[in-house]
């Protein structure tokens, strides 16, 4: 395997064990991993860095590192390192729960950023030096080109940041991969920086392998494991009401010839109520689809198999493990279908206002406004990050947020009087859609979108609750343009904390 | 004069009195007008239309129309409209005080939007329809172009999209404007958008005049009155004190390679603090400046005169009345010197991330993570607007908020346990210069961010009430990724609608 994997002879020299390579990264060091929701991260030696950091803790010794990554990544390296509590400092994206506690147990720095700012902001020297890259791949070239995995992320630039570069070369990824990927290496610093070339979803406008200076690799490992994503539970009825809502209303928009007939990219956050939409649009009257989003999921398989999506656009992958398998087993096919980007590619301002992006996105609670929390559960706790929502939902040509209108079997409405924390602004928020309703909230004014919010995206069981708050607010507000009441805008979560549900 | 104004035959035939083009406009309609920061609105239909509601309210007739324009505009249009309770809905930006009480006390509704989303939003059909547009104009063309004025704004959109356009030719306005203008002609709908062609500040993509079929002409008034801006009341010491820790941190990132020794092309917000680092920079050790940004204020004209900067892109001018003359008078001169773009484009985000832009704008109030909120006094009343902060601020190279850390005589702490109201998220903010001090927040996690920010930018009378909030926070936060209580995150705003004071 190694002879078909490793082409370039001065690299397979380079072959180390994972404890090897790991023995490379030093206290204190910052390291640039790959990894985007789970696929495409090193298996090997985060879990041996972890051991090594495990080990030097138990001598008494300080061992912690700053890891930057994609977005997500699996548990062989979040989780394992966040266990060894190996992490001083992380950015863009973590869904790890081991690291997520840390996190909230304020034992390790989150910094929770726009995933297409990370590239351009490491360029620009704002977060410090990169010591090491730790990038899985599929196979190196007899050149030294690198093919990429099953994620692009960050990896371009970490390879060419770092100083020095160890290579995971996973052969349970699909050989098939190489000739997907599309690693444009056109970006710059300003003065210097030019047009992105890319005016459609599929146009390839880079090269399929990563560059990287064989002298920078310091280590090869080879491993032969599979990417960990976590299986999908199939959408509840909830779920369904949302997508049907969606669907509805994109229906009414070709109507209205504010849409085309075969819509415009769609970008779709993960999960659940995503996949429902995506499930949902295989029956809609939407043809000649394509997707200009993050990850392709398993509702984006699916849609492809329809025809009815005609190619997608992503940085990654983030299937189930039924759907990795069904992908693999039939790569050579998807292949024509699917382009893999650089994260900075993938959710760039500029491409995602010039394609006229419909963004599709979860959140956490939206207020009576449309200003929209997607990361901090009672204004503190992150759940995950604000990952590319950002990116997607000011730029779009559409911004549409879904959510379930309560979680916690109802003692959390996901509308509430005033958000505890904000990732996306009311004017980045245009359509809210629960499955009570759908708010469309172009062009209305904040008390117009109070009204269309309460009424058609609150639970009935927190309806009244709103209506009161708002109907106060209107009377004993400061100034009138988005009325609030400071002394209890907050109430709902306090009572939460309080009592464990926001009924009153 | 009106013979070298209005040059075509067909254009000049549909002069009219300002009360006879007023009378086109009728109850209900939606009305795109010109104007951004006191420059280039038309100062003789708004009067007349503000007569004619008047009239109507007095005979017991409702009649309110909605008022689309480019930003803010002078007292002759919103001033005149709003007294007259003339204004239903107001989009995108306002800062006239008459109609700032009219909208905070719930008497019209206001859409305050990101000013680079207005013309895209309009072509989209989100905003609904356009009936009339009044537009001033410098002069028409023999051949029916139209010369824009001090201001460019939305009138390309206004003119394609109204049903009937109302001219307004102001022989005030200088016939040297003739050729400083750059309408873009290129951008259309997804998924026909193509790359936008700017690569430098100083750069013309466009066309020196506005094109309008004469056949939607409706009416043509010719008038002869001054732009209204507000004068500038020079720095104090606080604004002094404020740029010259700016300065120092830029003079910093340029030693540290951060930065060319010409900088970036800058973004400045207008005022006092604005004027105050753009004058500061007279003196400071960077050539070759060039700006690009929304509007020219003061400050900007005379760094132009010091040779430290070589150009300036905006929309609009914003000059004092002194600096209007002054520019009036040498318009010839400064031609070459600037560019006054569609605001769609002097605010693209695809513009100001490939340009690169240091962007540096003001706030009302800003959290211990570097939230900021610059439109709502106390979460409800409005200010003025979002403006076009976050075009500017999200995909800048470096995005600077500046602020003196009190308001009204030390009663308002402009750092604040929570914002009140957030328009950037804190991902969008790196950097926060009051006279105390300048917090650098790059690359920081909240908790490094909270540190930083109640050292070095809170006012010494409001730093103990700060570290105690969040010494307190870190203790019965319900998660500790960004410390909160939300019992009493909005105690000091609360405090100060009760007392007066946000002091303790």
């Amino acid at each position: 395997m190694s002879v078909n994997r490793i082409a370039h002879t001065g690299l397979a020299a380079k072959s180390r064990s994972a404890a090897e390579a790991a023995a490379l990264i030093h206290d204190g060091m910052t390291v640039g991993m790959s990894g985007f929701t789970g696929s495409g991260y090193p298996k090997a030696v985060p879990l041996a860095l972890a051991d090594r950091i495990t080990t030097a803790h138990a001598a008494g010794d300080s061992f912690r590192v700053k890891i930057w990554t994609g977005a997500s990544t699996g548990p062989e390296l979040d989780g394992a390192l966040a266990k060894a509590d190996g992490i001083e400092y992380r950015l863009p994206y973590n869904s790890d729960p081991i690291a997520r506690e840390r996190i909230n147990a304020g034992q390790m720095h989150y910094f929770d950023m726009h995933l297409s700012q990370v590239a351009p902001m490491a360029w620009q020297g704002f977060l410090g030096e990169l010591d090491v890259a730790v990038v899985e791949v599929t196979g190196i070239t007899a050149d030294g080109d690198l093919i990429p995995s099953a994620s692009v992320g960050n990896n371009k630039t970490w390879i060419d940041r770092a100083k020095g570069v160890i290579l995971e070369v996973n052969s349970w990824q699909n050989p098939a991969l190489e000739g997907m990927h599309d690693i444009y290496y056109g970006t710059a610093l300003p003065p210097h920086r030019q047009p992105i070339p890319l005016i459609r979803a599929d146009q390839r406008i880079g090269q399929p392998t990563f560059r990287c200076d064989p002298a920078k690799v310091i280590a090869v490992v080879e491993t032969d494991a599979p990417d960990r994503n976590a299986p999908f539970s199939p959408p509840d009825a909830t779920a369904h009401a949302i997508a049907g809502h969606l669907l509805d209303f994109l229906s009414h928009e070709v109507r209205q010839g504010r849409l085309p007939a075969s819509l415009l990219p769609l970008q779709s956050g993960v999960g659940n109520i995503a996949n429902a939409v995506l499930t949902g649009l295989i029956d809609a009257p939407f043809h000649d689809m394509v997707a200009y989003t993050e990850v392709i999921q398993d509702g984006m398989l699916d849609l492809l198999d329809s025809g009815k999506l005609r190619m997608a656009s992503a940085t990654a992958f983030s299937l189930s493990p039924e759907a990795a398998t069904r992908l693999n087993a039939d790569m050579g096919r998807y292949r024509d279908k699917m382009l893999l980007r650089p994260q900075e590619i993938s959710n760039h301002p500029e491409l995602v206002r010039r394609l006229g992006c419909i963004a599709m996105n979860g959140l956490i609670e939206a207020d009576i406004y449309g200003n929209v929390n997607s990361t901090h559960l009672m204004g503190s706790r992150i759940q995950n990050g604000i990952g590319g929502s950002g990116d997607f939902a000011r730029n779009a040509y559409l911004s549409i947020f879904m959510t379930p209108s309560t979680a916690k079997g109802g003692k959390i409405s996901a509308i509430v009087p005033h958000c505890s924390h904000v990732d996306h602004i009311n004017q980045d928020v245009q359509v809210i859609v629960t499955e009570q309703g759908i708010a469309d909230l172009r062009g209305l004014a904040p008390r117009q979108r109070a009204t269309q919010i309460i009424a058609r995206c609150a639970h009935p069981d927190y309806r009244p609750m709103l209506a009161d708050y708002y109907a106060r607010a209107q009377k004993g507000s400061f100034g009138l343009q988005s009325p609030m009441l400071p002394g209890e805008a907050f109430a709902w979560h306090q009572r939460y904390m309080e009592t464990g549900t926001m009924r009153g």
